[in-house]
């Protein structure tokens, strides 16, 4: 069953209600399916319409849904209201790639006479969609990862249908959001398929729309345990599909000593607050916070557990992520090479959470794959180092991971010193997007953006769920051979 | 054990030889790993010379390589003059891609000032090389897709090491061309890890190669077993790799009755010798020609069944691969409900195999899966339909495959018919390549390529093996926020 909970309280309210069953899973993977080459067919301009109208039909319902989400949620309304905005501008920036033509790069090589192989024929090579995608909503945000967010705007952008499964988190604000589609999509004189909804609370029901004959490929924004487990099942389908799958990260922050120097005490605000915004519930994140052994570090990182101390994260989404949460820190709070810094376990027994922060050697942090493991909230670990290639070992260590952030590298033209290069290129390598100002939390809607990594932070990472690349994850490239004239004409569009 | 094997006598000559051992591997592995971060930070100019020389190399090397490679595999000196003028054309054709700037796109968006959503950091989109990328050799095409082919090309224009598996079918010439890369690496003053070389014949030496933590991708060449066996080892690795494997598949050409009114006699000449051509040892060799069921199909496929009759395929590669297609059209020869067109079962017996073509009707061949399994060789089943949907039923039923060939589409700037659109569109939602003339054998090397396409004709149906974008393989993107000046001015070059 699902039930709406109030997120402050842990009190359910209003009536539960039961899951999709697997006969309705069928009947709209058959919808979608049957959707497909129709919604494949259409011109770019035809999407982006739908997108826009998708847009301006969730904002024009903002003073409903927000409300909604937050008693669900608990994430507030200011992070609400500019959730929602993100929301819309994504669904209205997929539209303008689309007007610009990024759906359907068309690449047309004339014939070029002679003997092969140097000669050959007239070669277009042009992507089309994959056809229906199954998108399982993140609990996190409600609105900008969830029924029209990022993957359902990517995918319908690529001109494939989507079979939303609600994260049952806020079901109630799932359902909202989801029949404001289904009458965009019906306005826009589209297929219903076009845009379907499943729900449920079990783990049958994400299985089933995975297994389900018809899904092309599933995008996915969750737990690694989730995500991995769902990966595995669309590998071993009589025909596997792509999964992509954003499991969340531990996202080292690399404090050079030469950036303390200068800005310690606002590096350590900002750095709390990201700690603890939305209650540290964002795959981005900061975990593991790299400081060298010296006298500038032990400042900073006396600053930084002052700070967060003062603060209070909100109430965290469901009782289940305050309890996997709690248990985090438990482990840590008994890990006997941790020196906890900051932890107020009685004030968080009070209904909302208390941030975390404990202190480890960057030799046992290294060797203790545990510490590697994300602890989803407002919760940290500080490692001190002494030396570039430890930091390096650490990043490696880490391995995959959505974001590194690196401070206090030098911005000019001039190269830094060698053990500073070194710290780049390791985090080059482990992370999707690399930041040398600012905090990770905050993910940029671009076209440069990459928000993806390498194994484990996601399970494709040369995709990415954010920025409008997301698109290419459902366009696959085909090459047509001597293209009659009307197909050429076409552009790349599908027939 | 290793042992050149005369393709033509199926007699061993020359010493054998071991396989790489585990430790042996390892240290090839370890080689290369070190030799990754100064080959990712090499120019596009130094990569395009280093491919360059190895061109130089081979065609230096010509007058001995091709006989070497002529005796292991039987593929007739004309043929093998060609595939090496092939592999040195690719070689020069990726430095000519890499002097474009085709290795390092590099999107750079300024700052956008404002609140989020559309106030934003300055955002630089780059790729940056996977590291080392085990390669697998191809049975079928000893300079093309083998130890300097496609795949090593586009993974050392990527800027990855390769550790390249021989083919144990042509063991020596692997081994020649082997040494001959090794040189021309160290000529051009690079580690010798940016080329390492293993061998041998057992599943352990490619098992224990794709196992090997520091190999970050892999890329093969072969049998659907083989290539389905080792994703899932490089899915179940404790990190995930990505697994490019092009498996083959069973092309269906579809010969609309326009085709045939027009050019019959010539299209059953061309077809019958793409069946034929290399002894059918093609993964793009034609396995299923779709004719109507009225007078010019019945035309069609008598004059197809004359023609082929004619021909002598030469020895096939190797005595494990002859006894597959001996099995293949013995199950075909003994299936009720296939009618023998073309079978020399006796002159077979000697030495050379003989071509095999077989009729069935499409309701037939559509319900029975083990039909639509690639029987490699010169072997072909000839499906007699009724309709446009009936062909539009069986390509849905066959699936993913490398390429369609659909003849007598028009081909000028109106719209065909319906059912023709119908065609053209599932011939495009199953294969990665359709062409509209001409026969599938003969993949042109060139930007706008697509070799690949949905399972099971490869495990990556997003990446091609020919062509330019072979090289996006082993690139992943990378997002920079906020990059300092010196690493926005190395325009997307890794540190």
């Amino acid at each position: 069953m699902l039930q709406s909970i109030d997120a402050r309280t842990g009190q359910p309210y209003g009536e539960p209600w039961p899951e999709s069953t697997p006969a309705q899973i069928d009947a709209a993977v058959a919808q979608a399916a049957t959707a497909a080459d129709a919604f494949a067919a259409t011109s770019a301009a035809e999407r982006a319409a739908l997108l826009r109208a998708l847009a301006d039909a969730v904002q024009a319902a903002r003073a409903e849904l927000v409300p909604l989400a937050d008693r669900e949620t608990g994430l507030g309304l200011p992070r609400l209201e500019g959730e929602l905005d993100r929301t819309t501008f994504q669904l209205r920036g997929f539209a303008d790639v689309l007007e610009a033509g990024g759906a359907h790069p068309f690449l047309d090589e004339d014939t070029v006479a002679g003997a092969p192989p140097a000669g050959r024929p007239r070669m277009t090579r042009v992507r089309i969609p994959l056809g229906p995608v199954a998108m399982f909503s993140a609990s996190n945000f409600p609105f900008a990862f969830s029924v029209l967010g990022g993957d359902t705007a990517s995918a319908l952008a690529a001109g494939c249908p989507v079979v939303v499964k609600a994260h049952p988190a806020h079901p109630g604000l799932s359902r909202q959001v989801a029949a404001i589609a289904s009458k965009v999509v019906a306005a826009q004189g589209l297929p219903e398929g076009v845009f379907r909804f499943v729900e449920g609370g079990s783990i049958e029901v994400g299985v089933h729309l995975v297994q389900a004959p018809a899904i092309a490929a599933a995008a996915f924004t969750g737990s690694f345990k989730g995500g991995v487990a769902l990966a595995k099942i669309a590998g071993e389908r009589p025909r596997p599909i792509p999964f992509y799958g954003e499991l969340g990260s531990i996202n080292p922050l690399v404090a050079l000593p030469a950036a303390l120097e200068k800005d310690s005490a606002s590096l350590a605000q900002s750095l709390a607050g990201s700690i603890c915004l939305g209650s540290g519930q964002f795959c981005t994140s900061p975990g593991v916070i790299v400081v060298w052994k010296d006298a500038g570090g032990d400042a900073f990182v006396a600053d930084l557990a002052a700070k967060l101390q003062a603060l209070a994260p909100h109430a965290m989404l469901t009782g289940g992520i305050r309890g996997a949460f709690d248990r985090g820190i438990a482990a840590w709070r008994g890990h006997g090479q941790l020196t906890v810094l900051v932890d107020d376990a009685e004030a968080s027994a009070a209904g909302t959470p208390r941030p975390f922060l404990a202190e480890v050697q960057a030799g046992d942090f290294i060797a203790d794959h545990r510490l590697h493991e994300e602890v989803f909230g407002s919760a940290a670990l500080v490692v001190r180092v002494g030396s570039a290639d430890e930091v390096v070992a650490l990043l490696k260590a880490i391995g995959g991971t959505l974001t590194a952030t690196l401070w206090g590298v030098p911005a000019g033209v001039e190269l830094p010193d060698e053990g500073t290069l070194g710290i780049v290129r390791a985090a080059t390598q482990v992370a999707g997007r690399v930041l040398f100002s600012g905090v990770p939390t905050g993910v940029a809607v671009t076209a440069a953006q990459h928000h993806g990594g390498p194994y484990p932070s996601t399970t494709a990472p040369f995709t990415t769920s954010v920025g409008y690349a997301a698109m290419e994850r459902f366009l696959r490239p085909l090459a047509l051979q001597d293209a009659p004239g009307w197909l050429v004409a076409r552009e790349g569009v599908p027939v």
